[in-house]
Parts: C-alpha cells; sequence; structure tokens
C-alpha cells in the first residue's frame, strides 16, 4: 500500500519545484508527527479518488471539491498542479488491471506552524465489489443538523469533507448495530442528506433526484457523473429538497461514491427498496469509464 | 516537547508489562503511521490535563472522562494502570517550576488492525497565563444540535472528547474574526453549551452554576474541582439547564479547563459582562493548589 508524502508548495509556486516535492515512502515507516493538527484536531480536509486502469477518476472534480474544502477551513489554497501530479503519480503506482482507491489528505501541519501536511495513500482494491450487484440495507439515522445549518452556522463546516469523520463512523457501527450496511443521514427537520461516506441518489418515475447541497452535504464527484450518465439516457436529473418518506417510495435508490461506485439500496430501516439492476450496471459501466 | 508514544494495553494485561510499554521519542521524529485512524478519520479520543511542580492534575477525573470517551467511540476500556503510569511519566519530564499540559490520545489504530494507538505530548507552559486576570471576550455561537441531541442521537457522540475537533478549531476561527477570544456554543434551541476547549460557569448571585451535561457536552474535570472549592467557600453549586441569556445577567462568567484553568470573561457578543477578580484568584490558587 503505497504511501506519497508531500512537501505542500504555495499556490504559486513554481512548476519546476512540483515534482521533488511528491516522496513515495515505504508504507510501514512512520511518516506524521503527533502534533500535526490532522492527528491531534481531526484539522484537515480529504479527498477518496477512484482508480481505474491505474488512471484516477474524476479528477477535475475532486480537486475543486478539494480547493473548496480548504477554503470553507480557512487552510492555504492549494496548488492544482501540485495535487494533480501527486495524484497521478500514486494512481499510476497501483496496479493497472485491478480497481483502486487514493485518500488525499491536506491538514494545517505541525501547531504553530505555517505549513500544512499533505499525503496521499494509495490502495488497491481488495475485492469484486459484489455489493454492486447484490446491493446494501441501510438504517436512516439523524445527523442532529437542520436543514438550514449551512446558511446559519458556516463554522460548522456542513459541506466541507474534513479530517473529523468520528461521528460518521459512529453511525456506521450504529448501523451494523442494527444489523444493517451503512446509513443515510437525515437532516433534524426530515430531510434526506448523504450516507457518512456515500451520496444518496434515488430514482422517482424518470426522474432521478439527489439532495440539495445547500442543506449542508457535500456536492457528490460520482453523483455529478451519474447525473451526466442520466441526462444522455433521456432520464431528468433533479438536485431536490428529498423528504425522508422519499426513501421508501422510490422506484431504486443508490449510494455512489469514488470507489465502491454506485450500489443499489434494498432495504431502507427494514422495509423493502426496489432495485433497477439494469440501470445499476449501467452507471456503473458509465462511472468505470470516466477519463478526466 | 517530549513526545511518549504508548503500546496500548489490554485492560487486563499484567503489571509487569506496563513500564517498557512507554517510549520517550525525539520529538522530531515522526512516529504516527498516516493511516492511523487517528490521523486519517479524527477517530479517537483525548484529554489534557494540566501540569503543576511536575505532576499531573485531577488525574482520577481525566482518565475516569477518558474511558467515558473511549467507550462511547466503542473503543477498547483504557487500562488504567497502564495511563496512570504513562501520564506519571510524561509529567515528570516537563520543568517542575513552571505549569504545563499533557495531550493524551488514544487512536482506533491501523484501518483493519486491532490495536489502538497511544500517545502523550508534554508540553511547557509558554506564557504567565496573564488571561486569569484581564479575562477574555467571548461570542456565542450555534451548535446546531438542540438540548436532546445526547439522548436522541448517541452516534453523534455529544458528551465524548474526541479527535474530530475542525469544528471547535472554525469556531474558534470565527471567534478571532469578529474580535473576540474565545467562543461560547449554544443549542438550536438556545441553552448554553460549552466552550470549544473549555467549560463554562457563570455565578448567579449566591449560585456557581454550570450547564447540565446530559444536553450533549463534556464533564468538565477543572469544573468539577472548581464546584468543591465553591462549595467548601459556602456557595451554592448547581448545574442547570441554562438559558443563554443567563450569560448577559451573570455576575460572574468564567470558561475553565485544565490548563488556561479559570478565565473571567468581561464580555459576551460585545457586552459587558462584571468581573470578580477575589473569586477568579481563589479558584485558581484551589485549582493550583490541587493534588491528586
Amino acid at each position: 500500500m503505497p504511501v506519497f508524502m508531500i512537501d505542500v508548495l504555495p499556490e504559486d509556486a513554481p512548476a519546476a519545484s512540483i515534482e521533488s516535492s511528491v516522496h513515495r515512502v515505504d508504507g510501514q515507516t512512520p511518516t506524521l508527527d503527533v502534533r500535526d493538527l490532522g492527528a491531534a484536531r481531526g484539522d484537515g480536509v480529504f479527498e477518496t479518488l477512484g482508480v481505474v486502469g491505474g488512471r484516477p477518476q474524476a479528477l477535475d472534480a475532486h480537486l475543486a471539491r478539494l480547493a473548496n474544502s480548504a477554503s470553507l477551513l480557512d487552510l492555504p489554497v492549494p496548488n492544482d498542479a501540485q495535487w494533480r501530479h501527486a495524484i497521478t503519480v500514486a494512481a499510476a503506482s497501483l496496479p493497472a488491471d485491478r480497481q483502486g482507491g487514493l485518500k488525499v489528505v491536506l491538514t494545517r501541519g505541525a501547531e504553530g506552524g505555517s505549513r500544512p501536511t499533505g499525503w496521499i495513500v494509495a490502495t488497491p482494491a481488495d475485492g469484486d465489489f459484489a455489493e454492486r450487484e447484490t446491493g446494501i440495507s441501510v438504517v436512516t439515522l439523524d445527523r442532529g443538523y437542520s436543514s438550514d445549518v449551512a446558511q446559519r452556522a458556516p463554522w460548522l463546516l456542513a459541506g466541507a469533507k474534513t479530517l473529523s469523520y468520528a461521528v460518521n463512523m459512529a453511525a456506521l457501527r450504529e448501523a451494523r448495530r442494527r444489523g444493517a450496511d451503512d446509513v443515510i443521514f437525515l437532516t433534524s427537520d426530515g430531510f434526506v442528506m448523504e450516507a457518512p461516506t456515500s451520496t444518496v441518489i434515488l430514482r422517482l418515475g424518470d426522474r432521478i433526484v439527489t439532495p440539495r447541497t445547500d442543506i449542508g452535504i457535500l456536492p457528490g464527484t460520482s453523483q455529478l457523473s451519474v447525473f451526466e450518465f442520466a441526462a444522455d439516457q433521456g432520464l431528468r436529473t433533479e438536485e431536490a429538497l428529498v423528504p425522508a418518506s422519499d426513501l421508501t417510495r422510490a422506484d431504486a435508490l443508490w449510494l455512489v461514491s469514488s470507489v465502491r461506485l454506485a450500489v443499489p439500496v434494498t432495504s431502507v430501516d427494514g422495509a423493502d427498496v426496489p432495485v433497477d439492476l439494469e440501470l445499476t450496471r449501467a452507471m456503473n459501466a458509465a462511472l468505470l469509464a470516466r477519463r478526466n
């Protein structure tokens, strides 16, 4: 599992300094100071990219979201060319005949320091993603925030992809306690948000719907690709305020993310949801075919 | 700034294995794997202890809270004797003639692994804590959660001291943007919670009041000591549901934490708050005198 440490460069650094700023390290050697604010405070941002054929998928969308997360946390603007280079190098380190993923991290760096810390962990997929066919069961959990939280309280960082994911991990443990595979978060006022590590997409008749991001959720990079695919298929796509009741009246429901891609949801809180396997397969074929 | 890495032992490990499980390392050498879930997911818990005369303060209270946080995150039960030993060793590494602090961290360890990661960072105080005399200005910020969140949604980890502190750090940046020194979080239904890194205490007449922890906040270890001191002074102490309006009608207001101790609040959202300097000095004298 290759790890790449990155000497984070300012936005305006000369292009010549980029190549030497990315260092592949032996994955077993510790490379992070425990006082790094990423480790001490969960104070940083990240992206997870899918890798197919040794190439990163949806690179532009992930770089745009990384920059947006950094801005929401008042981190220095990432050097686009540096991260593009580092991500491309890390993706190329994975076996070209298998799918894989990259975790790309930017932290605030050492306490009192002025320089962020960056790294990328490259991981080959260990399975065949059977859940893309068999589907998953989900439970809904209250995220505790109302749907106007992003407007009302930007300091809560709703919509930023931060390293502070303890709640997301706790929600997944709660799902397993309830005998389910994954979680769909709801706002405290009853609207569908997102999953701890993926985006929710519903089919309602001929409409492909995903929750509006202004309720305080992440813009989905894979969801964006799914919407492009759906539009090509002549389906209407829509960002909407989605009441929780739509989950069980949906004609199909998916969680989509960069590595697992589109996974059909077979039940919500124990209630069966129809699976559109044909559309799911077409979605995943389109997602796997992405070049960027 | 000494760093101690800890080979985390199970709760029932033999006492003989404890001494060799704590390793002082050169503070400049990276000692953490970037794949550690503490760094990758903010998935761990911590405590910050004050150190006076080379001895940790309120050790029992901090160990109890660390164990409670670990339980809320489904982490293995900390080995009390091991952490007691490690904290004592780390505290003794600090200059006995200065105040200082320890950051004690327990993470879920490497992804897929079964063993938590532990470390302690020991830091000598770099100032004279002038704010204990001069006080600080605070702004109130909505924490986004209603006062019943801990009962309603335990997976949100309200009341656990986790490494996922990005929101706490963002709130402090928002306070500085507003020209203030610190933050008091309010529930979305208008009750006083806590500060990003300290506990709120008010004096209302002859009552010393702190917000009830069942609204989803941390039990304050220093607040506990302040209440013991206040009871000795013949003051009534009370855990209460505190409406935000009490902040500006208080006869005195403090933020209390383990290293900075009791700091008087001089203004809330720009409105002056009376300072009880005599009581503040007596509180801090009592806090500094703690042995445990």
